[in-house]
């Protein structure tokens, strides 16, 4: 049975005026000697596609979900399954992410929930044996249920901090058993509603402890993948704690994590903590912390995540700029971290919204491409560096300088010259590309 | 002469009506066994008392300087010297901060300008050596001359970064000349204006360099006070490397500098960053980072570094709360880096804003000592961890506990029960301090 | 049976330690020839104390309402009112508003939700007799039900607004019927979602067409209160046409319709538009159109409406300053459109909010009272504007000034002399009275 | 003598790789029946191509301008004359705006300046005859001077009042003397810093009666163009009260000046005001006010207006979608209100931002036009809001419905079928253009 109201999402070009095709995305055409779809690695996320009901804290959610009876049961849980196959058939991505609580139910009982997530993940290891989707990444949804309202591995509670490190043990197992590509932690609820009633301290050397936990627990069962943190700023709690990618490399450098870990960096929490997406992706990758990717969008002039598909040319540009420049996707990819508007409930909006996304991503790809072959760009910033190649400068990179130095050489020299920065230039050439 | 058209400002109680009398700042009263002027620690900022002209980007200064004749002879800047320290004299103030180019000018040929510092510190050795006044801590100003456009450490001018380490090198010299208690870094320049025409992995790279080289230097001139780098985010570039406190302690500890350096945390480039000050102040006290502060505040609906004199109780309350809980200033202390509104142009105005910032800091003082003697809040914190102290938390907090041992506790007791936050009780319990 | 675990909450005065005692409102208490209840006028939000479950997007509810059986029966709807008219009696509240489906149920059939609403009107009606507490204003929920998803009196759909057009008849009508002392709109999706699909002139057409259908109506039943427009910013939507005061007043004048309405100012909504309270109360009441208030406050660090509970003594202080400047409340009050945090999940939480919201309130009116009768605030206002007051300023008010008149001034007397604004000494002055 | 280092920009089209040549803009072309110049009516402003160190809060200004003695002289501001009509003459600019300042010197005596601008307006009104160069609008400057500390038009002293009628009276001649076709208001000290020191009421009486007195002068000198308002929020005052279009047309109601002003949106300003520049426009557009544009934008993620040069091919398509919609514009124009980065310091540099600037809404015109051609998206729109073309929605429309008409409707009617809002769809619809 069909759920999605479209045949397979074909290639027609830019010239198509055929809503329900791609006009950028080919996923077999080669760029830079890989095919589209090795550079892209699209995951659809299973939370926003097949159980988000489009509700918000103004109202009750509107998605039309004719596949679900509205009930917890394993068997609505793997009827789902179903038709998200359907929908990843249908859009042709080939990878997928999920929280434990997603595909299977939280039945308020460990031993119930874990029997339950069994079968589900049997089902899914099947449907990927027989189409080929991977698992790009599992994690533990340690923020939904009440019990986690004063955080997870951040609880003052230790029943509450076991629960999760039970549940998280769980996940991890149904990512190896998925053959996932890596596992994340995004800490929905470590944070603080208020600092008076909280010792930051001790939450956050209970945060250590558990992904330490998380490491040795990896070594054990025989997951090789990286752990991703994901940033996030300030939602849902006051203060969330890892705040922004340098919030996280420092925490992570702080107790020892920095091998076991990546940072899986998505747009509008970017956006949120005050940086660009591509400040925060650049953050990552000069860490060597660079991992993967929730791609989606705020709404600049909103407060809160609205988690957007992303459409913009100049966005997926920057994005996939930074990739090529670092040589792309390892165990990564472009996870669409995204939810409809509440007001496109229909499974077709679903369909369209992956397009836009996916072709937009298509587009920043072979502008970034294009923009790399050019070689203006890259040109203009090795030029800026210059003086850092010779002389004095190279001298400061080796390390071999000091104040007196430096000092020697400014009363020598004279007042420097002050280049232009041709930021508007630079802005009019990255134009040429669109 | 005088300028400032007031006597020394004295104590008169809370019952004053006096504008110009402190009515809780009484300098020798003892709380918890420090005089307030131990605690607090008082000091003022060359470059707003002395240099601000209040011009803004919309118009030119309108700040009465009658002690002033506009030029950039040492003269005059000798004769600014007289003034400051009547303006320190008149407000009780014990302790100063200056940039290099605030205190002597900027002559635009680096032998001269140095040779101008030295003719000032000079006088302001002098002049602390007659008062008792200290210099809490210099720096150098890296960030207004046009040759620091692209940055100072971060530029990529070999030139101009030769520049710069003349400059701090010099300055390091004058601090330690006066005996000052630290050193600062506020890295007005240090980021970018685009990542189009950034290498900001080689930036930082240059920027650690050459704080290993002021450490170096440090040595050398057995300058023994710390470093402080302070925290700020976009403003003036469109992202400063430094932009809050998590970055910097990232920063620090990927190159090896967290041993030389503490952190200068301001309230409103907290505010800027998305944080609180309480959080900025916790997150470095928990790193063993938390060095001194720029007391100020900014106006939470506008989006500039507006500097303003700090006066509201809750949050010098919550600063005191946080000094006091970690045991009070070493080398530190509350530098007023504010500034009077444009409209507020005449020197008496320098005297109410800073009477303002004082008393307001002397009544958070009280009430964070009467909050930490009745002992309700740090129990209700203490109790809220308990299950940490022991049993399964104990081991958590050992590093005795595996996700094993977790999953066992988890499967073996059941659901947690949700405790309260009573955040809404603690704020209630606030008030009745204030 | 009683909920909620503590008597009727006593005043205790300010050196009280109990946390479930009013250190400040003593509702007896005279202020300048009224009693402190008279003064503030509290009231309830049925919302938050009966039917906020404290879920949030990125979890579920943790509110414990053991007098709820989670149905949605009438029977279920009128043990709530009990519940309800508890709390009010320990918390000395004497006002209440509603949504219509907050007191009863929505059925998803007209007739029916109509006859559930009767029903509970019926038994409100009756325990209001009882225990003289009154309605301050009632409200129809247009924001909730998936319906109204693109909105109320602008959804696209004349279906969708004319089923809005029947709940608002109604719920004025329940409104009258419990003599309601006014009546409330607050467009909770009225606005757009993206302007690519919007005809905004053709949505406020409709809208005030809408509204003037509800001045006709009032007539028709004989409902005199006024009804009140309350502004919000960007939330739910992307953005709510009545986003702040301004753009509500500028709405009203344009379709005629100033006579009938009044604004309802909320804290949160002002500073999530980038105002203060105090601005849009100023804005409101210079209007002549300020009519309530929803007290409560955000978190100016983070971008949604958290509808904390108000206890910033300077906050309530500037409420009331307003307030008592512009001759009190008539028809409105201060009704507590405040929830406790997710955390704060015990009946007993919300006696603890409303305290320290009330006593807040009631320290803000004591010290408020104070400030005006030592007049030096108000005096320094009326100086500052003296030039209008006679010569060339009187004839600018009088209207009998031109251009060449003020030319003729200017040319005649020169560069007019700057005086200082006082800003700083203003700010400690306020502080003199907390 | 030239100071623009190329020659006059030629359109060379897409595949150019000349930075100094448009891609896009091509004067002549025709798009739907009128020239590309016609529609897009680009003017440049004096202040920031002329008068513009770029000099920031935090540093002194770095533009080279070989031209400029830095004099006030009238000389220096009539050499000004020439380099400014060489910069027109070489980006094919044929509108400009000034400031009275910019164009000639503050001379702190009235009739001094006045003598002065009589001067530079003579030489202004030669290069127009000689170029075919028009003046899309004048304004005068009273938010530089320290005068204007507290405002102008709102200033509390009657004198500053007197001097900025003055001021403003001159202007308005000298406008009108240069066939100037229109005369804007931007209010850059019209606000407060502190509620504590301002009437608001007093304040706002006295603007609207000065800029009655406005429309009385342009009267007897016959002045015709229309007057705008430029909205801008917070800046650089605590509050500005011309916050956004709403604001201002609230404002022009209640006092009775709507047949006599238009608003001039500027990007950056819409957005400070937590508005989008396309919802600016509409509210305008709606309310028959949309006078002229200033183009450019800001940082979404920095908290000041940067007035950086507008390349962004979304922000232009929007603008020029509105602009198509609604007929063009009569007086007004897009006049470049946007400054190069401080790096950017070069003359050169002017020319490279304005080109970026001119290409990107020569695009956005194309894109725009096109989308028009295409038709979908107005399709799309209209169809809608079909309901409200027919039966009941026909009657809402009409006013011919009542309360009691909706409530028989919908009891009849039952449940209203929620169709979805296509945003997804519809924002790739737009990228199809892109
Ligand atoms: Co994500
Ligand atoms: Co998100
Ligand atoms: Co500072
Ligand atoms: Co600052
Ligand atoms: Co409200
Ligand atoms: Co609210
Ligand atoms: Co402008
Ligand atoms: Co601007």
């Amino acid at each position: 049975m069909s759920y999605f109201d479209c045949d397979k999402i074909q290639f027609e070009g830019p010239t198509s005026k055929n809503a329900l095709a791609f006009k950028h995305y080919n996923p077999d055409e080669m760029i830079d000697g890989k095919s589209m779809k090795e550079h892209l690695r699209f995951a659809a996320a299973y939370w926003h596609v097949m159980r988000n009901d489009l509700s918000d804290p103004f109202g009750a959610g509107t998605a039309r979900t004719p596949w679900d009876d509205g009930s917890s049961s394993v068997e609505n849980a793997l009827q789902r399954v179903d038709v998200f196959f359907e929908f990843l058939e249908k859009t042709g991505i080939e990878y997928y992410c999920w929280h434990d609580r997603d595909i299977a139910p939280e039945l308020n009982d460990l031993s119930a929930s874990n029997a339950a997530l069994d079968r589900v993940v049997a089902k899914l290891k099947q449907k990927q044996a027989e189409t080929g989707v991977k698992l790009l990444w599992g994690t533990a949804c340690l923020f939904s249920h009440p019990r986690y309202a004063h955080g997870a591995a951040t609880s003052p509670d230790a029943s509450v901090y076991a629960y999760a490190g039970a549940q998280v043990k769980k996940a991890m197992e149904a990512t190896k058993e998925l053959d996932g590509l890596g596992y994340t932690f995004w800490g929905g609820r470590e944070g603080y509603a208020t600092l008076l009633n909280t010792n930051m301290k001790r939450e956050l050397d209970h945060l250590a402890a558990f992904l330490h936990m998380a490491v040795e627990h990896a070594k054990q069962i025989g997951f090789e993948g990286p752990f991703y943190i994901e940033p996030k700023p300030r939602e849902p709690s006051t203060h969330q704690y890892d705040s922004d990618a340098a919030a996280c490399l420092n925490f992570l450098r702080e107790y020892g994590l920095m091998d076991h870990f990546k940072l899986n960096i998505e747009t509008n929490h970017a956006t949120l903590a005050g940086h660009t997406m591509e400040h925060e992706l650049t953050v990552s990758a000069n860490a060597g912390m660079l991992g993967s990717i929730d791609a989606n969008r705020g709404d600049t002039l909103i407060g809160w995540d609205t988690d957007q598909f992303p459409t913009d040319i100049y966005l997926t540009t920057q994005v996939m700029l930074v990739m090529l420049n670092t040589g792309g996707f390892s165990t990564g990819g472009l996870n669409f971290d995204a939810k409809r508007r509440r007001e496109s409930h229909e499974p077709i909006d679903l369909i369209h919204a992956h397009i836009g996304g996916m072709d937009a991503f298509a587009r920043g790809l072979k502008i970034a491409a294009a923009i790399r072959a050019d070689g203006r760009l890259a040109s203009f910033v090795q030029e800026r560096y210059a003086s850092f190649d010779r002389g004095l400068g190279a001298k400061v990179e080796a390390g071999q300088c000091s104040f007196a130095d430096l000092e020697t050489y400014a009363l020598a020299n004279g007042e420097p010259t002050l280049a232009s920065g041709r930021q508007e230039m630079l802005e009019n050439l990255i134009n040429e590309f669109l």
